[in-house]
């Protein structure tokens, strides 16, 4: 049943196209879901995927172009009408509409919309591009199932019959009052067993889970994945209903933050997928490798200085690679767990407790990796001295490099800047320098140098 | 009307307890979400825990046990009787229930099992505890709304009142025909904008999305997402139907997915999360410490092979911090963008068209990362030779790491072994020995020593 994406079917497509053999392509590509007609065009030239949508009805190339890649969505409006654009978001909800919307030059936006001829449709549309792109108003749709609280069962099951052909999933029936304030939820299931004479006031719940129009994505997913949600309704400050949001579209929420997060661990700005260009692969890696070199010159610098030192303890200096290495590593280890431990909300307590913890946790790693650098320094050089003084040194490189791993996304969360950022290359580059000043500075200490 | 879990809140419910204030208890409790009182609860001593939980009635009370910290559940249970423990799973879904029940202790399972008074359910558990973890299987609920082709919407709409009220959500109705073979499927939509004498087998929609029993969670993650489907079925090699999964649980096991990529990116096995013990977090972060001190046990051993060599260039040794950090970043952000395609399915075309590329940024990001490495040290050095060695072997060690990074995860993935294994720790602790060889190695050949 699995859709797989082969070269045979892809230039089977193509050479359909270049023959013009029309009635075949439909023939062919509507055996397919639109999200994987999609995955065809993203293969496809620009020339070929533009003679697709043209050919197929607006009802499917409108769902087509919401599952496109976005740089191929981009080409592909490019070189449509202001007018075909429009037709294309008529058969659209409001919420997938104004995403593409939103993706247009601002001066074509206006242009598009004007060519809406469903003025309802229009006016919705325009409403959802004021909103924020990470707010709950952002990723709402217009489209939902309302019935006020004064009518009756049957009255309700009739005018529903209207309201619901216009949305493709009725995950709830939302209550209000002649206001229009929120005031309560029915599902399907709730009018279809209650009885036809009974009062939506009587049978509706009132405790209906809301977001706030202003609210950030990542809240909203937090609530309707805590509660198993599959639909929210989206209300002002007045708590007038204006919208709802449905769960594809936090499990989309989900993956781009996951997948950014993962991303900002591996040092990579930007979102980049691995079919992107070389020019945007570069920009969004070479900063974080800028910030390694940066380090790396600055290990340089304190080893140089430590030169004359350690003249006779030359061996010390080929131990810095593993306590440059194992300060990265724990860096990241520490700042990740905290990282995650934002993101569920799973931070109790002070921070004072977390960096006490912390610093147990490392103490007692790096004592059981302290222990085995210690008999490998001894019996391979032989100077118990030397192994004393490395071995040490790793302790306190351990410690001090899972506190800065704990406290700096920490900080960063308090202050309001994504503690993601923390991870990776940021983390890693600053214990290196860290964690080598640091082992130089103890080993000159217990050596007495 | 977000829940906040505060210091203030947990004291007053533990207060309650203390007193044993069971009528205020109960109405503090019943104003919160069962998710939320599961919160409490993870906060609170066990004996308050267990005092809360056989004070409220088993249908809160179940919900909540599937909310709990695994940890918590675990110690909860235990204090339970296997009695009380088949009361909560007679309430919750046979898919909670399932789980709940494969994480006690073998022995209790059976006799858990054998005090389920519903027959049916009790033979949907057993059949559901066969199934792997992994499996779409493992993840169904027996509960779904299941129509005959044969039926008309009238007798249907009767039925369905009857099934519907054991099934939390209706996402769909699913037709079958008379050897329970999945044929269709209808929304409860369809069903109310139908006509009543209407034959169901004339109104379903015969392209129905399902997947396999023994097909992989993630693989339906996958499909679910991409098709924006909230249920979908599950059916055994013959096409029969044997339960359904919803959107809730792939929410579920995306989040869990995306976190055990990121902890293994960060070099943290098994999943562990910031409130767990010293001993498990020493556990999930150990090995992957241990291999780094290994790699930089190894870093020592090249260096000190080179010292000899370059017993006149001291300065070169200073690098090796530099060139070790930046063979790691280059390298996880390779492998970063391979392991995330792979989830994502966006790598497509053959190995070798994905080394060139990989090449092709490395060398681009290498050289401008080398012109100012080459100036720094001809600056601060002075000594032209030095500066072109030096810079030289950054670029071949970048374009290496690159090429690392990429083959690697690739080529577990074309073994059946997860490609998230292979970035962090392990890439960086590999590239940070090799790269340090073919530093020394082509310093050497550079300067003709």
């Amino acid at each position: 049943m699995q859709f797989q994406l082969t070269d045979e079917l892809i230039e089977n497509v193509e050479i359909l196209v270049e023959n013009n053999n029309d009635k075949e392509l439909v023939k062919l590509l509507n055996e397919f879901h639109y999200a994987d007609i999609a995955e065809i065009l993203d293969e496809l030239d620009l020339d070929d995927s533009i003679y697709v949508i043209k050919l197929l009805d607006s009802e499917t190339t409108s769902d087509i172009l919401t599952e496109l890649d976005e740089d191929t969505r981009e080409k592909v409006l490019k070189n449509l009408s202001a007018k075909e654009i429009a037709e294309e978001v008529e058969e659209l909800d409001t919420d997938d509409a104004a995403d593409i919307i939103a993706e247009l030059p601002e001066e074509r936006q206006e242009e598009v919309i004007s060519k809406i001829e469903d003025e309802e449709h229009r006016e919705e549309i325009t409403e959802l591009l004021k909103y924020q792109d990470d707010t709950a108003g952002g990723l709402m749709a217009k489209e939902l199932v309302k019935v006020y609280e004064t009518w009756t069962v049957a009255g309700c099951l009739r005018r529903i019959r209207g309201q619901a052909k216009e949305v493709t999933r009725v995950h709830s029936i939302y209550v209000v009052n002649k206001e229009e304030k929120l005031i309560g939820r029915l599902s399907l299931k709730d009018l279809i067993v209650a009885k036809n004479d009974q009062k939506i006031a009587d049978i509706a719940k009132d405790n209906v889970d809301f977001v706030n129009v202003i609210d950030d994505v990542e809240d909203v997913a937090k609530v309707m994945a805590k509660y198993d949600l599959e639909a929210i309704p989206v209300v002002d400050d007045s708590q007038t209903l204006l919208g709802r949001i449905t769960i594809d579209d936090i499990v989309d929420v989900l993956k781009e933050e996951a997948e950014k997060d993962y991303q900002l661990a591996a040092g990579i700005t930007q979102d980049v997928d691995s079919d992107d260009s070389i020019i945007e692969l570069t920009r969004a890696r070479l900063p974080w490798l800028f910030l390694g070199l940066i380090g790396g010159v600055g290990a340089f610098v304190i080893m140089e200085g430590f030169q004359e030192a350690f003249n006779q303890y030359a061996v010390l200096f080929f131990f810095t690679p593993l306590i440059a290495a194992m300060a990265g590593n724990v860096g990241v280890q520490s700042s990740a767990i905290i990282v995650q431990g934002l993101a569920n909300d799973d931070i109790k307590g002070s921070i004072n407790r977390r960096l006490l913890k912390e610093m147990s946790l490392a103490t007692l790693n790096g004592i059981i990796l302290a222990a085995f650098l210690f008999l490998f320094v001894w019996i391979y050089i032989g100077e118990i001295d030397k192994a004393i003084a490395i071995s040490t040194s790793l302790v306190a490189v351990i410690i001090i490099a899972g506190l800065i791993g704990t406290f700096v996304p920490l900080f960063l969360d308090k202050r309001g800047i994504d503690p993601a950022i923390a991870t990776g290359p940021f983390i890693t580059t600053s214990n290196d320098i860290l964690g080598i000043l640091l082992y130089f500075w103890i080993a000159k200490l217990i050596l007495g140098i």
